[in-house]
């Protein structure tokens, strides 16, 4: 089944009956950080001024930067409002990627080209690179992307599966005019569900993104869970250690079962497949859900299973 | 101090030093609906289209109604998408109000206008009403708001104070085309930090609304509490019938200190006071925040206090 998103694990389930559905469609780590204890005004007041900037200096020191930053309830709310950031005109995306920028884009009344290559960007009024990208995993030399900026209206470099490879992420260079970084938190850190993202880039930018996004974009809980998480630099160098050995296991499995590796990041993995559908539908059997992609009838994508059962009932899944 | 907004407790902190303080700057009820148990799954999976329906069918029987609804980070997060709603065009706010709506209209590029009268709102491309409004507790007879649907490019009521007043709101009426009902789940249950809000109204424009937001604008903390919160009908009516008690208590007091009541709601009352300024001042002395108004020099507003100490603490400030 081809869905809008990954993560809507109750239409695979009402698909295909069963219970303990491994939600493997996603790019979403499945060993989630461990939510701290969440202080009642936290609930109760609205973000403080205060809570905010800690959690923006959480970020800058996580993201090593020190361009401003806002956050906003996950790196689609930035998504959304890229539109209304610049007048209309005609944006590029380096493709295929995520989707939800070229339809965002378009809804917004702008002109929506898909490229292939980075030199073709140049000249658009927005400009979008994912670094590395979603769904295969292609990734670019930072200073390659930054030749691209000034040569754009705005380069958009969304770095949503950055976490794991900080040597590509612009954000130490977000500061430069031109430039906009976007970086998730629910993805790395397991906790998608709280809404959480920023955006980095030069003041002005930031402030507009901001005034868009309005005053409390984001939860009391998104604040003081990022506020810990953000700074557990060994939390952090363990995750980034343990995904850099079940990427290449989750490859082998797959390889296993005849299929090819067409790309990935620490967080997923791309498969050229027989048949698509089919092997979405052996795993299915086993309770386990994958994404497709509608312009590929042999791709499909698994994020990486979290503990020893999910690995073992994927194992068992893709050999049936 | 003129504040952008209420709630900003760290500014007051930073000003006038001193601990404890208590907070009733904001309408935010200060004896919050106690946070329920938030599954391991709100924070880890992102919202499944089964729990966003689950959280609009509760608020669909909170707010008595069958129109469209869309959950939001906040009523403010309606706010600020009102603008690209529509094409730019006029917007007259029947005020004075809550001032974000003028602020957000104008920065994209709206002409607005404040009107006192709102008769004065016919003609508009959007027109804006807080029922009851704030500052001012200033109400309106549902059908004679309704009559001026479809003489107005799009109605937006903003219910975000009416939860004690359900017979103000319009809510039932939601999904007439051209009005759009907006709803704050943060203020009477104590939960702004929460970031959840809701608008309703008649398919299409919910649908683009939205659009505008994005698949997963709230958290998953936020479905599992406004899930349950909003269901609790008992609850409900036991503050309701506390605001009922309280507010008149509050003005009692205000009266007490030779202050006269300009009007209000059941979260919060507005006074005209000598010299709003040197009010203020003096409950800031006793670590009580207050709201003023940049356009009065005697409009001071306050929420109820919570408990037992709070109403003692503020008994004493107010006659210092």
């Amino acid at each position: 089944m081809i869905d809008q998103h990954g993560g809507n694990i109750d239409v695979a389930r009402a698909r295909h009956g069963g219970d303990g559905w491994i939600d493997l469609s996603t790019g979403i780590n499945r060993r989630a950080y461990p939510i701290p204890p969440i202080p009642a005004e936290a609930w109760t007041m609205l973000p403080t001024a205060a809570a905010k900037a800690g959690l923006g200096q959480a970020a800058a020191q996580a993201y090593a930067t020190t361009a401003a930053i806002v956050a906003l309830p996950g790196a689609q709310a930035a998504i959304q409002l890229l539109p209304h950031l610049r007048p209309r005109g005609i944006a590029r995306l380096l493709g295929p990627t995520y989707q939800d920028y070229g339809r965002v884009l378009r809804a917004a009344g702008w002109r929506v080209e898909q490229v292939a290559d980075p030199a073709a960007l140049v000249g658009a009024d927005l400009a979008l690179v994912v670094n590395p990208n979603n769904p295969d995993g292609r990734h670019h030399d930072p200073a390659d992307l930054l030749a691209l900026v000034g040569q754009v209206g705005l380069l958009v470099v969304d770095e949503s599966f950055a976490d794991a490879v900080p040597h590509l992420s612009l954000a130490p260079q977000a500061g430069r005019d031109g430039l906009l970084v976007l970086r998730s938190f629910g993805k790395f850190y397991g906790l998608a569900g709280v809404r959480l993202g920023f955006a980095l880039g030069a003041a002005p930018l930031i402030e507009h993104l901001s005034a868009l996004a309005g005053p409390w974009p984001v939860s009391g809980a998104a604040i003081a869970i990022g506020c810990v998480a953000l700074a557990d630099a060994a939390w952090t160098a363990a995750t980034i250690a343990r995904l850099a050995q079940e990427a290449p296991r989750l490859d082998a499995l797959a390889i296993g079962a005849g299929w090819s590796v067409v790309g990935g990041t620490a967080l997923f993995r791309l498969y050229h497949t027989p048949d698509a559908a089919a092997a979405q539908e052996r795993l299915a059997r086993h309770a386990i859900w994958s994404r497709r992609f509608g312009y590929s009838a042999h791709w499909l994508r698994l994020g990486l299973p979290g503990d020893r059962a999910e690995w073992a009932r994927l194992a068992a899944a893709v050999t049936d």
